[in-house]
């Protein structure tokens, strides 16, 4: 079987988890995935450290790596810069680890197109209902927050169709085992070990032959 | 998530060990699959009990059986009839039972074409040479007998991309998990649940307009 690595997008509703889910997949089975980190124009927090949290970047050298092809996706929030870094991917990709990238609906997208292989992952709370009390919090939000939150979501559920897998997160424990074997059943996927068909099939050929 | 079940056809090289495969698959996850029997116009061999291995029909019951649309597939092997009735699956898919269909690539594609939801794995040794090493079989086998195998092994090759997954069949027990979490994966696919995915846009779209 092929032991490239596949590139995942986790996209999901603000409030389904993802977060904790994602610290919780890849803390469990660290030599298995790499979570891709990204670049920013933006200025770092208080704590952040560059190549943890971000690769930090003046607006010059991220026009540059933009120029240059070096972001696999890339997007201007307000006058902020937020892309993907190529190369970190591929050498993790190219390592066998499986990639993980957490962005939003349309970088998610234009990620698919130019990897048609990406698998797109969507994190979603297990019920309509379940949903609506995250987005409505503890009850100590204005209700323009919660409106504000609500018009996201259903944007956000617009493109849950385009995802490969709903990941249903009830419980943490059975949602991070859950994803885990969704994403590893990926690699036992024909089109992902072309290699191994094709390699089958030249060798019964030749035996059929009669050369081996 | 959706529960109603999933049509998966299963087919591999002869020499797969498919056959202890589905065996060992059926006795550990009673509950969650069933197997399909196919009605066929052939005698009963010693032992086959009706209903358990095949339905058996006569020529004329299974010509109405075709004539009436009551077959997902059949196919005619010299001067007999194969198929897989419909209802039986229908009723098992509807209780929420993965079902099994053990036919080969021909039945694999026109299932797929009727129901384009079916899964189709297809199992396979660990490698070419595995492969051979168990078509050759013992060494008491004529060159006939061998040369006839590798043939049929090199037609059954073409197919193997039109297969949704490989299933390696390595060792019996880790095979049998890995093929059950495939199938187990699957139920998570987005275009397998849009019914929960309507639910949350309906039911999201509703709360913004403030009627819930």
């Amino acid at each position: 079987m092929n032991r490239r690595g596949i590139l995942i997008v986790v996209s999901g509703f603000s409030g389904s988890g993802k977060g904790t889910l994602m610290k919780e997949l890849l803390g469990r089975y660290k030599e298995t995935y790499a979570l891709s980190i990204s670049a920013t124009t933006r200025s770092p927090r208080e704590g952040e450290v560059d190549g943890r949290e971000y690769f930090f970047k003046t607006r010059e050298e991220f026009e540059k790596m933009i120029a240059k092809d070096e972001l696999i996706e890339y997007a201007r929030y307000v006058e902020n810069y937020y892309g993907t870094p190529r190369e970190y991917v591929e050498k993790q990709l190219e390592a066998g680890k499986d990639v993980i990238l957490e962005i939003e609906i349309q970088g998610a997208l234009k990620v698919k197109e130019a990897f048609p292989d990406t698998l797109l992952l969507f994190v979603t709370p297990p019920s309509a209902e379940e949903l609506k009390k995250r987005l409505v919090g503890r009850g100590t939000e204005t209700m323009e927050v919660i409106e504000s939150r609500m018009k996201r979501a259903v944007e956000e559920a617009e493109g849950m169709d385009r995802y490969d897998y709903l990941i249903i997160n009830d419980e943490l424990e059975v949602c991070t085992e859950q994803m885990h074997t969704i994403i590893q059943s990926e690699h036992h996927r024909s089109f992902r070990n072309t290699g191994f068909m094709k390699e089958i099939k030249a060798d019964l050929d030749r035996s059929l032959k009669g050369e081996s």
